[in-house]
């Protein structure tokens, strides 16, 4: 942890001075993407101290062949991994001939990061004396275009402090990249083509084994003091790599600036025989508008997402750079345009997880997106596991499930799963019940029925289908048990009967069995095109209906609490503040049976299931279990401070409910888990947003509406959130003592505040 | 399984016909060995068909580079395998200048192969159809000798049969050899010298990292028509190879022959600069006594090992053939000769499992050879672990252990750790168990307490402040509790409460602390030694008391049984019978998860306990224990079916357990569990020889008096074995209605017959 690295501002990230040793952590941070693209803040020219570098390329994976130490029967041949793509940004330096490495300077001064969140782009000054005495101040800035999502754009510029200089600007292309990230150090990319000619430069290259087929292209021009000057490059190529040199004399006082335009075309949107001829056509686009005119277009397209999704807060800069630093990356990683892609939990920043697509997206990005977006952006996300159906059927088939029951991958990025740890792979099966509760969470905000009828009931089948053979019938307990399972909270394994899955596995059922008896009723075709498709039967649904009714759940008579899971009261029930500083984390100190059998708790497991179905509990039985549990709880996955901040605020607790806040939204910024240089906790920043909007605005869908219970952190002046709900975009203001909400749509829009129902008419504010 | 392939025959195996199928199988069945080499039998020459080469030198292994998925905190950081060694069987062969592989052949026939038992040999014959047309009669013997173990021999002759033809064998050694089994594909030999003069050849080489040096040797000498030639060979060399050529005219009719003698020396026996000069003086020996003289001395070693270890079967010559073949196996793999050595789960015979010593020797190779050995080689078994406690108290540190608390490694060479899977290594810490049992156990059989004064106790000190500190107070129930462990039916992983782990976890305690009482008494001078070594206090002694006097156990009051582990029954208690032959062995047909939450248990777990402690326990517990677990378990551990044979019989159910019997005895005979080919399992060898003895001879130990229950199988006519106890030679002769005991020792011994008290005087036969 380190919370005071980061300058505190309300819209850039800033990083002052300069830290060989947080080098790593700050190239996570300062990420930068597109949702077509993206790359960590990797330094554009040569760096020889430690870094990790990055530049990823959506949708494009490699399947990694499975590395085990024990195979277990069933386990996926591959793991998708996340590559590390062709690299486009780099600009070798020479000043003198001598190399420009901050890592090699005598000097580093002034040195400033900036990572401007409003505008969307990222900036390094420095200057700088090298081993030749030579001083520089340069200024760099970068971004990858929301709009034209294949292009970047670089500035960087020199100015010699102290002497005339000959300066070499050295743009180049390489594809000689390697992952970080691989199992067997595998060669992830064929390249097939470097070709050039005096201004622009061309690599064609494809994944090897899933053959996405790719061109990484770059075109620069250089400046003298703000004028451009047309300087013949002497070019370098081998078979993954060109570059171009530039030079120029440059005398004391006076500025070498180059720009630099890159970036990549896949064959998802073009030919693959014409990606170096679209390349060429990217490239007239984006220099016929210039570094500037692509900002501009950068500052708008950014300028129209924050205003719909900025998160404003007064008075506590710190949770307002938070807070918008989580919608920020969630914008960059996923903006709905295509629904082949999904949210890695790691985004662009990083290749740790492999694969694209966890449970996270369904239990906590798509509230975020399907309040901040069109809620077609939301759709688009379960239609992504519609797609992936058969596969989750195929997949339940290799565990022995039959009849169309469907289980969805841990991990995935094409619908087949691609994690192999058995307790996880075969056991956190919950992953189900998130997919089946987002079908349920995104009808009840939209009230959109038609994707369950079209689409999503088949999913709720074939997921109920799955619940049902994989609970047995217990004798002596005379109910229906799941055993053998890990639940949300990783740190139990194989575990038999976790509150949370049971919930959730009866609830599927449950709920799936609801929209047969709709769908029968009031879609009549429908209803027939599903029967037929699946093949259900009254006797199935009779067997659905028999786990459902008699499912156990795991309860402690003396506390009135459900438990985690069954024997968990066996365990030494130390809280977590009983245990010593420096056995933390515990996933980092501990070997795994020590963790297993301790009480501690990764994050919220049967508090997750009292979120999920708050509407099934009390407030007295959620302050039980809330009481009972988090005392126990590491919070060491990033999914977790964010359900606590909820939870808190519902009981009152705003102390509590603020300091899960900032742990949330400031997780990576002030680094709690000490692991930021792999990359950032992109899916869990979905969570942040889910604290202030549910959290302290404690928003809730009841019956269909829209309701408002706000609170508001005793430091906070005031904050505010839009949500677009069913199309109308509804601004929420909340003060000390008073809410304003306001909405510009066409139609009274009803809503509850603090149970009350008040009604909101178009252009009239109304203040609560 | 396959139980025809193996022909009977009460001293030797047979196999006849040669199927390319089972040649993999057929390796490892006819595998020799003479506990310092080892071999599997593959063909001497050239072979182009499916083989897994396999010769192994007793001790030497690489650390293989831990291979997993997911690193958890605590891994070791290698795997020590057992590595295939440089070839020197090898024998090319071409006649008229075409290579000799039974592959490609015209035809192959009355191809016999033939492991005689009583002798120690090994040898093959047939008829052959070359390409060319010439065939041939072949016959070959090898051997490795028992008393020069470091020399093998060779036999190879070959008969002319339809025409004159030029052969040529080319014997070499080859150190360019891998291995099946390997993380990485690392290099683990490096081969430093290869030298030769006009009839000797040497390979000096030695393994990677762990450094341990070898001499591969050979020379051979020809024949024809039985007499000897002078026959200058061609020599080819190359920087891990080297061949001798002899060629001869021969005339149809003729046979020429070859001896080859060759092995290993190893720097644990001689200089590692003298290698080579040792081979000289080894071959020196060995050519003098030449291959008759090397047979002869074979042939009266393996006399002398019969003579004590035999077991005779009258009237079932599979039975018979199948105990022998264990016997031999056994004796094969270790002769207590050198105490830095133990006894791999595959022996010499194949390379999976790595490491060598696992529970396995404790629970079921002691016995065996304690009885039928000096007892000083079950002492050294013992000391092999006392060796290693001051590593099985690092590795329990690395577990987050304290204050001299011991956890044996799950699986190892030298003492470290080298298995990684979280549930094996962390989580089957009952072996721990088994340790402490086995120095309980030989005491009572050989009432040698010195041992455990010596050196014993601080290993059952080790161990009794590791169950100590890993028992945790679970105030739900009042009791300590062992949660998260995996018992030995490693069917279930990360469980509470193994009734097994739990018993043996007090017993260790309560035995630790009688012997802490007795020493202090009757061995003040050890005592002291021992508590200032230890620094074992009176507090200390009283949180063991406190564990073990409240130590849970999971108990079913409507069955009176103890449960295997908590929930046990929760499970759908479907039986075995029940379960389709189609799903077995459900290791190969179901994933992980579905293993762990049925009711289906590898080996013995509960039943281990009951085994251990049967005096603890009456005949209608063990009844009842047995009659609910038995007909859960599928017996895929080769470990699991002697338990039950022994069990059976003591409960009279001698159908049951001569079918258990056979199970076990003929369980790589008869390829059970359809893996021979991966090399047969030694381990559990031991556990046929207890089958007869413990089982059906109902040996025990009561009171430090030797006790029988003779029962006998109805098929059989009768049965003999005999026991080395306390240093007399006891011989036991079943008979269907009589049972005769005789010993030729110096003292009187009283035993227990059913019960009551027989004297047997020396070189007095008494029928019961």
């Amino acid at each position: 942890m380190n919370q005071d690295y980061i300058k505190p501002d309300n819209w850039s990230i800033i990083e002052e001075g300069f830290d060989i040793s947080r080098v790593k952590s700050s190239e996570s941070l300062f990420s930068i993407g597109n949702g077509a693209m993206g790359q960590r803040a990797n330094f554009e020219e040569y760096y020889s101290g430690p870094t990790f570098q990055g530049s990823y390329i959506a949708g494009v994976y490699y399947p990694d062949k499975t590395k085990v130490g024990w195979w277990k029967n069933g386990y996926p041949e591959y793991f998708a991994k996340v590559i590390n793509a062709p690299n486009w940004i780099g600009i070798n330096i020479t000043i003198n001939g001598e190399q420009l490495d901050l890592n090699a300077c005598k000097k580093v001064e002034k040195f400033r990061r900036e990572l401007n969140m409003k505008e969307g782009w990222l900036s390094r000054t420095f200057t700088a004396t090298l081993q030749n005495n030579i001083e520089i101040s340069v200024q760099t800035k970068r971004f990858l275009n929301l709009e034209l999502d294949e292009v970047g754009a670089i500035e960087y510029s020199i100015q010699l402090l102290n002497s005339d200089a000959d300066i070499c600007f050295e743009p180049y292309l390489d594809s000689g990249i390697t992952n970080e990230d691989t199992n067997w150090d595998d060669k992830f990319w064929n390249t097939t083509n470097v070709t050039h000619n005096d201004s622009q430069a061309f690599i064609e290259a494809h994944t090897m084994k899933t053959l996405f087929h790719t061109c990484t292209y770059m075109q620069s021009q250089c400046f003298i003091n703000d004028t451009e000057v047309n300087l013949s490059p002497e070019i370098f190529k081998n078979e993954t790599k060109i570059a171009f040199q530039y030079s120029a004399s440059v005398k004391k006082g006076d500025t070498f600036a180059i720009q630099k335009f890159g970036g990549y075309l896949v064959d998802r949107n073009h030919d693959k025989d014409q990606l170096t001829e679209a390349a060429k056509n990217v490239l007239s686009k984006a220099t016929s508008l210039g570094f500037d005119g692509l900002l501009k277009m950068q500052k708008s397209a950014w300028a129209s997402i924050w205003e719909m999704a900025d998160i404003t807060i007064d008075g506590d800069m710190k949770a307002q750079q938070g807070i918008r630093f989580n919608i920020f990356h969630l914008n960059q990683t996923y903006l709905g345009k295509d629904s082949t892609l999904n949210i890695g939990p790691k985004g662009f920043t990083g290749e740790k997880y492999g694969g694209s697509t966890y449970w996270d997206t369904e239990a906590y990005c798509i509230p975020f997106y399907m309040a901040t977006k069109d809620q077609n952006v939301a759709r688009s996300l379960l239609e992504y596991r519609f797609k992936h159906l058969e596969k989750a059927i195929e997949n339940a088939q290799k565990l022995g499930f039959k009849n169309g029951a469907a289980l969805y991958p841990m991990v995935t990025m094409n619908g087949e799963e691609c994690h192999n740890e058995w307790e996880i792979t075969f056991e956190e099966i919950h992953r189900n019940g998130a997919i089946a509760f987002a079908i349920y969470n995104y009808y009840r905000f939209t009230n959109d029925y038609s994707y369950i009828v079209e689409k999503g009931q088949e999913v709720l089948i074939g997921i109920a289908r799955f619940w049902q053979q994989r609970a047995t019938f217990s004798k002596a307990k005379n109910k229906y048990v799941i055993l053998g399972v890990t639940g949300p909270n990783e740190y139990e394994n194989n575990v038999n009967n976790n509150f949370y899955t049971n919930y959730i596995a009866k609830w599927c059922i449950d709920y799936a069995l609801e929209n047969i008896v709709k769908i029968e009723k009031d879609y009549t075709g429908d209803y027939k095109r599903i029967v037929s498709k699946t093949g259900i039967s009254e006797d199935e649904l009779d067997r659905w209906k028999e786990v459902a009714e008699n499912m156990y759940f795991p309860f402690d008579e003396e506390r009135n609490i459900y438990l985690q899971q069954d024997g968990f009261l066996d365990k030494e029930l130390i809280t977590v503040s009983d245990l010593p500083k420096d056995q933390r984390p515990i996933n980092q100190k501990w070997s795994w049976d020590r963790i297993l059998r301790s009480p501690y708790i990764k994050q919220a497991d049967t508090l997750q299931g009292l979120y999920f179905f708050e509407d099934h509990f009390t407030t007295q039985e959620l302050e039980r279990h809330f009481d009972f549990y988090e005392p126990f709880t590491v919070h060491e996955s990033s999914l977790s401070p964010c359900v606590h901040s909820i939870q808190a605020a519902k009981l009152d607790r705003m102390e509590q409910a603020y300091e899960f806040y900032l742990r949330t939204s400031r997780l990576d910024l002030d680094d709690y888990n000490k692991e930021v240089h792999e990359g950032l906790h992109i899916t869990s920043m979905a969570g942040t947003w889910m604290s202030v909007v549910e959290g302290f605005g404690g928003m809730r869908i009841k019956n269909g509406t829209l309701s408002f219970n706000p609170k508001i952190p005793d430091l906070w002046n005031g904050y505010s959130f839009k949500i677009n709900f069913r199309n109308q975009i509804l601004k929420v203001v909340i003060k000390q003592n008073e809410t304003n909400f306001e909405h510009n749509g066409t139609q009274d829009l009803q809503i509850l505040v603090k149970g009350k129902q008040v009604n909101i008419t178009p252009n009239n504010p109304v203040k609560v």
